[in-house]
């Protein structure tokens, strides 16, 4: 290893026992720290991300604000204590398989944290995105492999990042930058690091993931790679809000030239639908917008060609991809629509997710059953979306429901799925390809069980046991505790 | 797949839905059924039990009531629901970051699961033990592969629990065994099979943990593999109940032969203790017991030659292995001791678990730094136990503790790993090579969320939620709200 990552991985292993230890309220309070840096940086980071990345200025001034609401919300999170899960059993004497121990159970931070930064996001799946968010909410030094498409804001935000933590009083070496995909690769082996996230393509999630799990001690790596995010419209919508049904697809295809992991690829919809002339209008009032830098055109431009030279392909708004004297690529966005068994025919082309402002109509016969379709065509999903008419719901719609969360992290009834809500509710993840691990999130408060493992202590004296697990309770964390007593009953009462 | 493991998997994925449908207080009444049913039957049980195995009847008797006990603490824990982990953000028009819709979050069964049962456990880790169990708790049918040293019992166990799932009125398919190595790895490779459970050997463990990642949709595989266990003595806890150290430490070697996952393979202490006419005394006591098989006895035999003739190693309690008239080895106790130094030398050979009634004392010159030692000497374990003198809590003792944690999922304090409560704190996992997955636990209740996934339903009408996520709360499930108008304040009072 270079001596420069040597050091970054030294530090962060220097920074991970400390880090642990110190008490959540300051923890807190240095998140805090972080979000107020970043809005007090707002302007000058804005312009740079719009420079390294085309994305307009709302769209970047929201996504620093969301990024800063999400470092608040893990702070509340910390402070409450309630992700410690807490768990205390009372000694027992009475117990039904003989005397038990005291033991006392919570969860703790793993330790360094390798997080890949995503391009899409310059802030929110970023530098200081929700995945070093919730590593440092669990306790966790972050190690960030930055993304190559923002390198100037890359450093600016590490800076901003660095200097808040520091002046918060949270130790040296708990948030650091490195750049490069081999210096990623090679963090990610170093035994030093103990968990990975990442949020980006499907081949590179895939070659990270590996390396995770062939290191000579395996850890866990949270890769959220691609999703198709199909949406079903039902007759019934179609009857009741066909124009708005039209306007918040386009808005959601287009939003951010489509460069979004939740953008809705397919629209499954009954033929006959008669929205052709209104989806048009709708792309052709979209201003062209850059994509985030000429890699990704290049790959976009491909597979729009491809689509639309796939047979039984109609083109309702055929789009255009348009190069700048920087090569900059410069699109308006391609819908096309296709039937059910050209669809099926041409399957290996037509579903595979297009990362750009392109989307499929999926034009199905009457009586079609969508819910026995879903498993023949898709694999797993971030988002399923359903428009429905109000009130209904019949069995075939509840069927299709069912199988679709089978196949999506989250389903939507009657919005589009970009425009995620950092809540604590929110599941942003969903079975693979979507994920690499389905068990948790990275979007909201659950994201932060992630950087966590649990360890007990049995027949402890408080003196020796860790703030959360004792008695005393000094930072007033929820305590789930088992009393004596009650296993003699369990299974008796139900 | 043969036409018999493809009509398994087959029932298996018929059963998912219907069985993750199962009202929680039902499929709570068919795991006491199942409990119920093994204690009726024990007799019959335990007398195969012990003809397979060599296990004594006190033990194998503990075993099935542990098991037993096992299912009502499940039985509890789905009845109460919160292990649903139940989210909902109500709607929010005044939300920091723009109007947010209703998101409601739970954790639904991920579908069949395959377990592979262990061979020294044959009732709490095999048929019906706690991987059967939490898997049948979070609602997944299961696939049993089971252990070759009990063929007869798990046939007679899988008998036993369909017949009582059945009138119980779970569905058909949600319990099923296969025998045999390749046949559990097909049905480890299946599409159909959803997640993996295991206990067993460090090799065995790495072989089907890489094929459950190598797979074309990889899935968790939950193993628990090899553990050392070490113990640590002070001084002070010498000075004040040497008697009891010795008649403890050699309970827990000897116990079931030493045939247990948690069974003290190390105990650290200062050079000088005086303990060994004790420890040979209370092991001459102790009566030949039989080893589960003649595979397990050859890798015995062999790690304890290799063991005894290793330079600076001295015999305590030599012990014996000897075979009967059908090639069984019967054991008893094998105490040695090294110094740090010796054991330095031949790490090697020295620092690897051996599964028998075996372990190693490690001698210590006074002011060792033990905290340090830790990590040059140990991997990840599932228990860490201290010993000291009452009311001790040094800084060396704490220091020792922190970095205990680290090495392992439970750590001890003046009493002896094997024994593991069922109870809602305990913890039966650790860092690698103690499992393949840290994030978990195989017993306790915990030991349920390895078999869930997080699905969100966004703006979902009341009619289309299902029944835990229904504001009318039909199971009466804890639901955790978060109301509308909070994120304003989010970091604000910290």
């Amino acid at each position: 290893m270079n001596p420069e990552l040597e050091t970054i991985a030294a530090a962060a292993a220097a920074a991970a026992q400390p880090f642990a230890d110190t008490n959540p309220r300051d923890r807190a309070r240095a998140l805090v720290a972080v979000a107020d840096a970043l809005e007090a940086n707002a302007d000058g980071l804005v312009a740079v991300a719009m420079a390294e990345t085309g994305l307009a200025e709302a769209r970047l001034r929201g996504e620093l604000r969301r990024t800063a609401v999400q470092l608040r919300l893990f702070a509340e999170t910390v402070a409450d204590g309630g992700y410690l899960d807490v768990r205390i059993d009372a000694a027992d004497p009475e117990f039904a398989l003989g005397p038990r121990a005291d033991v006392r159970r919570y969860l703790v931070p793993l330790g360094p944290v390798v997080n890949f930064a995503a391009s899409n996001f310059p802030f929110a799946f970023s530098v200081a995105g929700g995945d070093t968010a919730s590593a440092l909410a669990a306790g966790c030094p972050v190690i960030l492999k930055g993304n190559p498409g923002h390198p100037e804001l890359t450093r600016r935000t590490e800076a901003v990042v660095v200097e808040a933590l520091a002046a918060a009083g949270m130790p040296d070496g708990v948030f650091q930058v490195v750049m490069g995909q081999e210096e990623g690769v090679a963090i990610l082996r170093d035994p030093r690091v103990k968990a990975g996230s990442f949020t980006g393509s499907i081949p590179a999630g895939q070659f990270l993931a590996g390396i995770a799990a062939a290191r000579e001690v395996p850890i866990p790596f949270f890769g959220e790679l691609g999703s198709l995010n199909p949406v079903f419209v039902t007759e019934g919508a179609l009857a009741e809000r066909s124009g708005e049904l039209v306007s918040g697809f386009v808005t959601s295809v287009s939003g951010s030239a489509g460069q979004l992991c939740t953008k809705p690829g397919y629209v499954f919809l009954p033929e006959g639908h008669g929205l052709d002339q209104g989806i048009a209008d709708a792309a052709a009032s979209v201003a062209p917008h850059r994509l985030l830098n000429p890699r990704i055109t290049e790959g976009y431009a491909a597979r729009r060609e491809a689509i639309l030279a796939t047979s039984g392909v109609r083109a309702i708004a055929e789009g255009r991809v348009e190069f700048d004297g920087e090569g900059q690529g410069w699109v308006t966005p391609t819908v096309v629509a296709v039937s059910l068994d050209d669809l099926l025919a041409a399957r290996e082309t037509l579903l595979e997710e297009s990362f750009g402002p392109l989307a499929i109509l999926v034009e199905t016969d009457p009586g079609t059953d969508l819910a026995a379709l879903v498993p023949i065509l898709l694999e797993g999903n971030l988002t399923a979306t359903v428009h429905a008419a109000a009130g209904e719901a019949t069995p075939e719609l509840r069927a299709l429901v069912r199988v679709l969360t089978e196949h999506a992290g989250r389903v939507l009834f009657g919005g589009w799925p970009t425009g995620v809500a950092v809540t604590p509710a929110m599941q942003h993840g969903g079975p693979w390809p979507a994920t690499t691990n389905d068990s948790s999130t990275s979007v909201g408060t659950a994201a932060i069980t992630r950087f966590l493992r649990p360890v007990a202590y049995q027949g402890a004296p408080e003196e020796l046991l860790p703030a959360p697990l004792q008695t005393a309770n000094p930072w007033g964390v929820p305590q789930a505790v088992s009393p004596a007593g009650e296993s003699t009953a369990w299974g008796a009462n139900l």
